[in-house]
């Protein structure tokens, strides 16, 4: 082997300070195949629960020096965010949260009303759920933007999978008890999450399945409106496209008694295409911002003035009826622990809970890196998840952070969680005093609130990024959609959990092998078909698992490939392989079967009388490698570098030359 | 940046001989942000359909310029490898293959028999099964030293599938017939596999996973043999060993009007000890090999001469009684494709045709790679799948390849598939002339044979193997070990293939990151807790994703624990970081969410003003990076390699300093 590797390569001279800066090829040899043992994997549990639980170090490690009352400050601040920053709140900046706030509450209150109607319970009900969570969230909750309240998605999640327990139409009570009753167990189950620092489980759905998932939820949501837009009164409770059109096919041939009513339409659209007009006005003048976040206020207002003025509900027109008044009512005694519903009630909370948070922390996530701070996941989680316990006990159905008003509050120019507290105060105002006024409401106005905050979920620019950039992720985001237009939302959510691990299952397997070359001018070795400018060796073959795993479901099909190429090159006269140089750089782990398929490379090499080296095997692999007795097999041809090995092989053969 | 580098590295003259074996940094940078496009997902598939579709080119490569007659006559030594080895076939050989071939019969004739009553069919049926797959297989099959025949696992696997349709206590010819049908789709699904090159599938069960299976399915195979044992009449028909042992129990105690017979007892467990003790001299001294293959034989033959001199079956020894003589009656009519169970059918056929090919692909692989050749796992399947064809349609139930008669094919010097033949014929002549000899076997002695042949499948020296080098696959093994025992076998098969991928995704997605040094004397950057003499490069921080991938379930992670890892840094001293290099050498690929996080955290360390690079980014990796724009983004910071990216952060900071 030669040796003029040892000396300090002139590239690096002025690096490092240290004097010791040299060592020989047996010195890197030995330290190649002598590692320290590497962790166990009780010590990788221990680490990572370390790295879970205890998830700001920087937050922990001051404490040192500290009084105990220091110490109790900070956790106090890190329990409730709100004495961060309580402590630098001014007027000016309550002054902002103020007409944050304001505007906030002019767009949550139709909202409210008419998720509330998705849920299928009382216009109430959506009012209760834009009180008590926003107040809540405001003392525990990290994000300074987010909007908390009811949703689009969560609202139409929640029927269609409590309406095969209980028809909210025969009984619907029961059906609203049984609302509180997930949404409690959903708070549980979220408040769970976060204390047990599951956090990451929130990360189980991929951006691709999200990007689906929503866009075929919104057109799901869309399909449902029609039920208000077109006045019908049998609509179908699937969710699906299918079943949806059948139903609107039947209204329109006035089969089942029913019919649809043309004035409910001609409301429902005109305000819709207002709500949309205006909304095209405030994103092409960003001086407007209040204009779209008025507009469905100034249309309900509008519509009620109308249908009062016209009596149009006498001629077919369908109307809110009365909203009773008075704050969210003590709920304690409607949560139906002892159901025999139980699981199916757990399922439907688990479901609920986990597409909530993810879309809480994704719109929390997003916010917070546009001005430029982090959000701690889990620490959110816990205060969502109490937000929607005490939720579950004042009468509100399940909250989280909606995507289209927290944009609005923060265009609005929200400086903290207070934006939220002075919306919540507002809807109690409207509550105790204004429901009276929404008697006359028509229910195709709700109906087009949520059509018109229904495109920003569908987001076409990212679904073409994604098809851009990875054909099976956008097939991942493409399924998400397929399936819950045409199947179900739970389904479609399942399908892209699914798909999402599959695809990690696919890629992390995907049997490949690489041929490397010297780049010029440098002792790096990389895949010539990525580099073509590589420089091949001859005589020696430096071949690269494609793969960061060598296991039961690779490890045949990579050793064939090799044996492959190898008989191929000689058959078409490309030279003859003295050596077979494998880069083990990539492989994070090998398993019994990877080994013992280089046993049998090696066995197979041996008997044509090729020479197989090993270089850059990470601590796992040549630790397995070392136990399992490889290494000794190899007699000593395991090198830290390609250069190395190749180096070492081409004096081995001048050696034999001579 | 130093341009030292791009001067040829001293290690590497006299590698190349090419003279264009410069290249500037410059050069390099552009390379690594300029790759040709990698092949897309189609491309990709080609790909590996043609790798998978013709597993030969050397065979098909020196066809180019040879003629019409040379080029069919390798196509039919391909389809037919008799036509291979028949060749060069000779008297010495055959002496050779004729005597393992007697060998192989005497052990043969009694495990038939026991097998076919371990698979609840009559005696002949096992017989029937050692004459046409072993034939047909001598044909087509390229293994020359696999025993061809009926297994103890499938015999078991079958009757636990088909007498949930068929009660073979009840109807013995319909559940007869279903096994045939069994047997008919688990050839036509053997075939199918390998005439559509889905050899790899065979791959799915990792060696593991099938470690405790079979270990697992020796002992229920064991348990059932109670019954033969102990004379028992009434038995439970589910295999786990809880629903054993309470049927032994009750006929201890004289439940069901039932009881056992100690007189099966002793005959069954003195031969079993005669059995095993052969078994350990044959292991002892190799001389003996023929010793323990003779054994069974020589007991059925003693212990029916003392059933037969002392007419024990009078006083409650069970016996075989009554075996038709004759050859294999054609069963044509007997498959039943249009029984209403056939998706249960189809699903066991399923089963068995994988477990077979999974014992016989094992067996015929290991006895190759003793002899230094390679079996050609496709071209076997499709001579596994005809030979059951063939077998179904003459009475035989599902044959492959037995681990035990192999071993002894190869100790008694087996030269090719004649042994098989020899075998055959054999076993053809016992049946046609010696069937009414077999009336007084007694039941206990097949027992013993089936429980002297399970020790081999139970191989504790590879669980220790496994448990040593790693942990997580030795839960999967003892998952399907206790999942067969204790719940079912195809549950414990199910198991098995769940703990198997699991753990793939596991590794694949655990998230983690290392800290990279110089090795002293190298241009190379490795963990430093691997080698612990690695530098650190002051205000530089290098750090490697540990993980093939960086994808929506750890891209969060990641990012979090390189943003507190600065920051801990920072709070206890250690210097603060002025430039990050990530090391992107470990991923295979990437997704949109890791690209998501890679820009967040290029944002949030630019607020710190912190620099970050990125080094050798695969080609898959390199190509969505430019293609989401975040290559432009980082502003020419791509480098080959972590050497050049700290070389170019260290002039930077020099340039700074100046």
């Amino acid at each position: 082997m030669s040796i003029a590797n040892a000396n300090t390569s002139p590239t690096m001279s002025g690096v490092s300070t240290t004097v010791d800066n040299t060592s020989t090829p047996a010195d890197r040899a030995r330290w190649v195949a002598n590692p320290p043992d590497p962790p166990g994997i009780c010590r990788d549990l221990i680490d990572w629960l370390r790295q879970t639980m205890f998830p700001d170090p920087t937050k922990l490690f001051p404490l040192k020096n500290k009084t105990g009352t220091a110490v109790l400050g900070r956790v106090l601040k890190g329990v409730f965010p709100i004495l961060c920053w309580g402590q630098s709140y001014n007027l000016g900046k309550f002054k902002n949260d103020v007409l944050a706030g304001l505007t906030l509450a002019s767009l949550c209150i139709p909202q409210s009303i008419g998720y509330a109607n998705l849920a299928k319970l009382d216009p109430q009900y959506g009012l209760y759920t834009s009180i008590v969570p926003p107040l809540v969230y405001a003392i525990l909750g990290s994000s300074r933007e987010i909007a908390i309240g009811p949703v689009a998605i969560i609202s139409m999640l929640l029927p269609t999978m409590i309406q095969k327990i209980q028809d909210p139409a025969a009984d619907p009570f029961a059906y609203r008890n049984l609302v509180f009753t997930t949404t409690f167990f959903a708070g549980i189950f979220q408040a769970a999450f976060g204390l047990f620092r599951l956090g990451f489980m929130v990360d189980f759905l991929s951006q691709a399945a999200i990007v689906g998932f929503m866009g075929g939820a919104a057109i799901v949501i869309g399909l449902q409106q029609l039920k208000g837009l077109l006045g019908i009164t049998h609509f179908t409770n699937k969710t699906d496209i299918i079943s949806v059109m059948e139903a609107v096919f039947a209204s329109f041939h006035h089969l089942n008694n029913d019919q649809w009513n043309p004035l409910n339409f001609i409301i429902g659209s005109s305000f819709l295409s207002f709500i949309l007009i205006t909304k095209l006005l405030g994103k092409k003048y960003k001086k407007v911002f209040w204009l779209p976040a008025m507009a469905p206020l100034v249309s309900v207002i509008l519509s009620t003035l109308l249908v009062f003025l016209t009596r149009a509900d006498e001629h077919g027109v369908k109307i809110v009826k009365r909203v009773p008044p008075g704050l969210n009512p003590i709920s304690t005694q409607n949560i139906q622990i002892h159901t025999p519903h139980i699981s199916q009630i757990l399922n439907a909370a688990l479901i609920v809970a986990v597409v909530a948070l993810t879309e809480a922390i994704a719109v929390g996530r997003s916010l917070a890196s546009m001005k430029g701070y982090n959000i701690d996941g889990n620490k959110e989680m816990v205060a969502l998840g109490f937000m929607n316990l005490a939720g579950s006990l004042t009468s509100c159905y399940t909250a989280t952070g909606s995507l289209s008003r927290s944009a609005v509050n923060f265009s609005a120019g929200c400086e903290t969680p207070v934006s939220n507290v002075v919306m919540a105060v507002t809807v109690m105002i409207s509550l105790k005093m204004f429901t009276k006024l929404l008697y006359f409401t028509p229910n195709a106005i709700l109906a087009s609130i949520i059509l018109s905050a229904l495109p920003g979920l569908v987001d076409i620019h990212q679904a073409y990024n994604i098809w851009k950039i990875d054909k099976l992720d956008f097939l991942a985001c493409l399924a998400a959609f397929f399936g819950v237009l045409f199947l179900s939302v739970e389904f479609g959510l399942l399908l892209s959990l699914v798909i999402s691990f599959a695809k990690i299952i696919v890629t992390s397997i995907k049997p490949g092998t690489e041929i490397l070359g010297k780049i010029p001018g440098t002792d790096t070795f990389c895949d010539i078909h990525q580099y073509p400018m590589a420089l091949n060796t001859p005589g020696v073959l430096i071949v690269r698992v494609k793969s960061g795993l060598l296991c039961f479901a690779n490890a045949n099909f990579v050793k064939d490939r090799i044996l492959r190429f190898i008989s191929s090159q000689e058959a078409s006269g490309k030279g003859i392989t003295q050596f077979l140089v494998i880069d083990l750089s990539n492989l994070m782990n090998i398993d019994t079967s990877g080994i013992a398929s280089l046993e049998e490379l090696h066995k197979n090499l041996a008997t044509s009388g090729i020479e197989m080296a090993i270089a850059n095997p990470k601590w796992q692999v040549i630790h397995k490698l070392k136990v399992s007795n490889f290494v000794a097999k190899l007699k000593g041809r395991v090198f830290l570098s390609v250069g190395e090995a190749v180096d070492a092989c081409l004096s081995a053969k001048m050696g034999a030359a001579i």
